[in-house]
């Protein structure tokens, strides 16, 4: 999406021809930075130090991560070496794994001399195919926010909530939930998003309302406290969230908080629509709440925030008193009860096994 | 309550007769500082610049505020400005004009020899009078929290969620919310409490979390975001908050985010209790979602938040981007179907007109 009007991905090759470009992350929404990535151990750090962070965008960086490797040495050692140190970086992200055994089985066969050529191209074709997913995902959901503009008086927005950061900056582009977002406004569809703040992390407030501001896409930050109310009064048309996990049920494991804006939405007759690519559905899992282990985070994420001070620098700021102490359940899981429906690459299902066992037959039995 | 293990209220006379102390709140809880009032102007800034806040503290603060005029100038226009000077720092409190009122009626009629003492102890009885209200609440609600622990297994807590603060910082002694809490406490009933942090203005972390740290009461702190999931997994047992308006129906105005906390309860079979002193009944309102106006205050409460430097300092931070908007509704309503009961200082009763018109059968008409 747009960067200061130039349409910008979170991750490119550059024009050098030997390195690779990502948005540094960890600066945002203060400060928009450009960090090079010219040997495996800078793609390893981007990935660890969560410069860049979002499942797609992590595989995407570790396949960009694999060339690096085999530019300088296209060994096999090289090859194994560069997969472990990858890996290692964020072990649990499915994503990671999946982009590394991707590149290792199409370039082990290679003649050492073409595994560089070979994995650059691949990497390049993993970004093409997030954006194609996410563009698709936007497409199912752009239907649903045309259909309300049609409902609203000449000029009001169509107005959506979103939670945490489920938007380009964490895929290569288009994002999940915002994919619907920024297409809609493309196409000149008048739309107006509330943003979650999304304590802990303030997601919403660094990065959904930082791609918004850039895209041009007009919208409200609101405290996590203030959709209840918004959707009491008739203010919110319609919510879109992303997901870490979908169950094979239509439980959704999201960030914290999520659950509560489902509940509201429920309350008062707002769609309520979760946009996901097919791999993060679990078809393995049958009941979300049950099912799903949340993991429980640092309590500092709780207790500190970070921001901008009155001089211009970012630092950190402790918020209850020294001595209380804090839990940070990081998700939630969101009964499909209270979902309207899942937007997905191939295109909307409610949600329901029957609802998704239709979009993905090949998947549909659950284990 | 106790603060470092010493009994103390939030507004007292000071030993030297001539002044009155307060905790400056506008301090907490990073420091614990006392300031002197000693004249109306002291009194009138505490109220305006909120070094004391909560309904009954300002009622407080006001009637002491008299006392330190009339102790300087007894006169009929001494009288007359001290009334006029105080009104004007908060004119939409309403317990303030009150207690305003209640003095002018009681010393106007006095040679003015007699009004600075006549004040002194009236602004005293109504301070008692105060804690006599809550310390009610309290017992209302100790009930509840003693039939929950006897279902507990032995040594295991009863777990309360709060949000906002409506602790003894808000009123002169005891809070009203918090006040079953610290009975049951001070009973030796083991308790323990999610303190929500309140975005925007983080009156949990800043104030509840102080005080239960101070009291020695087991808390700990949690975003606002993760409290549905607690009540999905039962950690979970009553939710109690305060109110600044409950409708003749029971419908429950409190501080942004209420609502959410009050769906997930009703979503999980969480009993949710609202705590309340009657003047705080609003007997004309019969729909709070659609009656009560909703205070949208300044932006800058929710792009910015405040909290204790890595230096000891305490500082603002901004959290969006610079040009993002946000909007900050201060408060939302509860509907009564989501409240299992009303604490006051007549007993618990349903949240319904006939509940409250059992309670308070001479409000019980509806406007």
């Amino acid at each position: 999406m747009n960067v200061a009007g130039k349409p910008t991905r979170t991750i490119w090759p550059a024009a050098d021809g030997a390195s690779v470009e990502i948005i540094d992350q960890t600066r945002l929404p203060h400060r928009y930075e450009i960090a090079t990535l010219r040997t495996l151990d800078d793609a390893a750090h981007a990935i660890s130090a969560m410069l860049v962070r979002g499942a797609p965008l992590i595989g995407a960086t570790a396949a960009y991560g694999m060339w690096l490797a085999l530019r300088a040495d296209p060994s096999d050692a090289a090859l194994t070496h560069a997969y472990d140190t990858l890996y290692a970086t964020r072990p649990t992200a499915v994503n990671l794994r999946w982009a590394l055994d991707r590149v290792r089985t199409a370039v082990s066969p290679l003649t050492p001399a073409d595994r560089a050529a070979a994995t650059r191209d691949l990497a390049a074709a993993l970004c093409d195919e997030d954006v194609a997913i996410n563009h698709a995902i936007g497409q199912a959901g752009l239907a649903l926010i045309r259909d309300l503009a049609a409902t609203k008086p000449a000029g009001q927005p169509v107005n959506i909530l979103t939670h945490c950061n489920a938007g380009w900056l964490a895929t290569v582009d288009w994002g999940t939930a915002t994919s619907p977002i920024y297409q809609a406004h493309d196409a000149g569809i008048p739309v107006h998003v509330w943003v979650d703040e999304t304590r802990p992390r303030n997601q919403g407030f660094h990065l959904t309302a930082w791609e918004l501001l850039n895209h041009g896409v007009p919208h409200t930050c609101i405290v996590d406290n203030a959709g209840g109310h918004l959707m009491q009064h008739g203010q919110v048309d319609l919510v879109i969230v992303g997901t870490d996990r979908t169950t094979a049920t239509g439980d959704v494991c999201n960030k914290i908080g999520t659950y509560l804006k489902a509940l509201a939405a429920h309350d008062n007759g707002v769609p309520f629509y979760v946009a996901l690519p097919s791999p993060t559905i679990d078809w393995t899992v049958r009941d979300g709440v049950r099912e799903i282990p949340i993991e429980e985070r640092g309590a500092h994420e709780v207790t500190h925030v970070s921001g901008l001070t009155t001089d211009g620098e970012v630092a950190s700021l402790q918020i209850p008193p020294t001595g209380s102490p804090a839990a940070n359940p990081a998700f939630d899981v969101t009964p499909a009860r209270l979902v309207t429906g899942l937007l997905t690459e191939r295109g909307l299902c409610p949600a329901t096994h029957a609802g998704l066992a239709q979009l993905f037959p090949d998947h549909a039995q659950i284990s």
